[in-house]
């Protein structure tokens, strides 16, 4: 049985989420199935409306908001585990020819799961599945066993002149 | 007069033009109007076909396809220096919110034209117009008038163990 690929977007520098959602709509424009599955988000983003374009494209955000320097509270918690149960059922089920598991790597960070669940998850894709996983700090355990991996590496960024982020560019 | 802001995407890495599209579409679903423009490129990328899904998007390509690590030839030269005539008058007109410059740093690491050139049609931008620069390479005057530069670094590839380009991921 032959397995798709796993890509991991990390690092500290803008695009991870970017090129995900591009790689999703080069894969839509290609006639292909894209599951996209959001940890830890649950803001109006902006490229929810490309769900707009397409039917071969689905969002779901598995997130309450931004947590983030703070704590995960219980409720991040389910809502996180809540995701990875229903990426696990998407990812078995071979309805989809990619599947997104953005900032999934956050979510590991926090512990809002385990590594080893979201492996298992993983493993247990269907034949042919593409995997891409977004994130800053991707563990060691998700780098070994993805196919390809890109560290996208801030050199520069506006947040540090103090620009904020901004509708339609970051989200 | 305030300037949008310049983006570079630089690096070996996979996820550059991925970024940029994905910044492009999300910029849509904003109700922003881009234009995306690559040079270099001529092939049949599926992402010519998000073009189908809004009026807000257009991609123009100024290439003949990839002749990278053969020379440039003057056919090649030509066709960018001609793109970069139409992206100075797109950057100009400030009938878009953001103009794509994809794979500008190969087309001037192949000296199809000059950095200067390059930077005075960047700087002729009309208000508030957001430049989006690829491709790995950049120069370093390009990086000094950029106010976002991620460096995409390949930590691993498939390509390395021998798999192609695969259409709808890759192209």
């Amino acid at each position: 049985m032959s397995k798709g690929y796993v890509h991991v977007y990390t690092g500290n520098g803008k695009g991870k989420t970017t090129a995900a959602l591009g790689l999703s709509m080069r894969a839509v424009c290609a006639g292909k199935r894209v599951f996209f599955g959001q940890f830890i988000k649950g803001l109006e983003y902006s490229e929810l409306k490309c769900t707009e374009f397409t039917d071969n494209l689905e969002i779901e955000q598995f997130g309450r908001g931004c947590f983030i320097e703070k704590a995960a509270t219980e409720e991040d918690i389910s809502a996180a585990v809540k995701g990875l149960e229903r990426l696990k059922e998407i990812l078995k089920s071979g309805s989809y020819n990619i599947v997104v598991m953005d900032e999934l790597n956050i979510a590991l960070y926090f512990k809002l799961f385990s590594v080893e669940e979201a492996l298992a998850a993983i493993k247990g894709r269907a034949e042919n599945v593409e995997v891409i996983i977004t994130g800053r700090y991707a563990p060691e355990e998700i780098i070994n066993i993805a196919d390809l991996v890109t560290e996208m590496k801030e050199i520069k960024h506006y947040y540090n002149e103090g620009i904020e982020a901004r509708k339609g560019i970051e989200f």
